[in-house]
């Protein structure tokens, strides 16, 4: 089945304590549409300015993403800096320039409005639900979004996710969203917001999936060296639907395998700067990893009761 | 096979979001002691002052729990006073009297000196030491420290971790002692220190296990209130050892389904205050909620090379 995305194509500048890139590939829908593209037929509304390098459309052509919803307005492309410290768990942003991205309004040509299944990447959710308003029967609706549109526009947020099937946050985004410090509570209360799964992001620690009332709780795998944790989240997000497109398939079982590839995606792309590593994978590799992913959880069941009396 | 905790009793005042007590059974080796008692049969080491009530005497009795090795002093038993805030995932300490702890030197009975599985509770590693150089011939040393030791006597932990066989530290002291932000590179310098084996508590993210080249991503329970923290790490060890003593096995297999008992009976600990949910367990809820851990990590494989040329 065919995946809509809609995100931004960025450049971006990032440093971290294993070295330091300039103006490459990054944005939101682009680790997603590369993570997704392994599994599913992908199509791509951003928009990009004329700066922008014919590599970057080489490669998403390279992995058959489908961009004739990708805009080239005049001006530059949006750009993010940001530097990591040794506890890579958060970006500190240094510089945003919105560009040609400011004035962003996703159109989604005529057959794109088709597509079953929909991720919204963080934009503004004003934006996220034009998206919604012009795909007429979606069967899945992912969206992701951050702290700062909780904070600045809680309205259109609570709005929009009335309309969204899947929610992707972090911790402190889904604390914040629903003013509740106890994580598992948090993750309930997203339920009530509209959303049947949350799939809360925890980086080094996993993520941990809330539906109805089924847990589970998915491992990250153990990496030595994380070059740069930039597209991460939104890795993760391509490998999970691109797997639920790729299936066409919503059980709880197949949501389940769908976190694990998207782990296994994020797990990728952290291993490199911009889509290096995630733009190179064999589906041996991926195949390997997601089978690792399996051992790192194995236990054997007991029974309780034998241990008693001894 | 028998089973020596060495570590302290105490009296806490705890406050958290959801109550308050004071003077209440705590300590490490308290809560060690009766998570390991539903499944080995365990020696106690420690000492307390003339005012310990008997009501703590007699929750170790009903736990079958050998207190011979239990010192009364002249003098007040250790108290700690501490409070959580809402984040309850680090204890702020507001007082501490080690009172009749202060000069504590662990004497190991002579019938516990042939004990097979040993665990050093928190304590400092200088006595941590004399406790092995008391027991001959254990099949397995398993200790835990804190950042205080990490920093104030890290030689004399140094050569307390050569001779102990399993470590559980939490990510903070993992990565104090090793100097590695990045936590697999910690757990893994933390196996050139004499441990095989290194269990990383993570609270509510769960716990992770490296061993040799093995890893394991083990689960925390999603729990809507942690009423008090205190005791989880303890108890956790004390499910963990309590069945590695109980199969007296330890392959990898048996020290992961360890975890995940130590895992089932910190979720439990941190249900009430003191050992009020500890201390009341029956084997039907302890195998229940086992076999939620076990759903709660639960997926299916996939063949990715499947989804390739969809």
């Amino acid at each position: 089945m065919a995946l809509l995305v809609v995100g931004s194509i960025a450049l971006d500048s990032v440093q971290t304590p294993f070295g330091e890139v300039r103006d490459v590939l990054g944005g939101s829908a682009s680790y997603f549409a590369v993570a997704a593209s392994y599994f599913a037929e992908v199509r791509m509304v951003g928009v990009i300015g004329e700066d922008f390098p014919d590599q970057g459309l080489e490669l998403f052509r390279q992995h058959a993403i489908d961009i004739a919803g990708l805009e080239k307005r005049p001006g530059k492309t949006f750009r993010w800096k940001g530097e990591y410290n040794y506890d890579l768990n958060e970006a500190i942003t240094l510089d945003t320039q919105l560009n040609v991205f400011q004035y962003f309004q996703p159109k989604i040509p005529l057959p794109y409005t088709q597509s079953d299944y929909v991720f919204l990447a963080n934009i503004d959710p004003e934006l996220q639900l034009q998206v919604l308003q012009q795909i007429p029967r979606p069967k899945l609706v992912a969206c992701d979004t951050m702290n700062y549109w909780i904070r600045h526009k809680p309205e259109q947020l609570r709005e929009t996710l009335r309309h969204v099937d899947l929610l992707t946050v972090n911790d402190a985004e889904a604390r914040e969203l629903t003013q509740e410090a106890n994580i598992v509570k948090a993750a309930r209360q997203v339920l009530r917001l509209g959303p049947k799964t949350v799939v809360i992001k925890r980086g080094e620690y996993g993520a941990l999936m809330c539906n109805q009332d089924t847990w589970f709780f998915a491992p990250a795998y153990p990496l030595e060296t994380v070059y740069d944790p930039t597209g991460a989240g939104d890795s993760f997000a391509g490998g999970m639907m691109g797997y639920l497109a790729n299936t066409d398939n919503l059980s709880e079982e197949t949501l389940r395998q769908g976190i694990i590839l998207g782990s296994t995606m994020a797990s990728f792309a952290v291993e490199a700067f911009s889509l290096n590593r995630l733009s190179r994978l064999t589906y041996g590799e991926i195949e390997q990893r997601f089978k690792a992913f399996k051992s790192l959880v194995h236990f054997e069941d007991i029974t309780v009761g034998k241990l008693e009396g001894m």
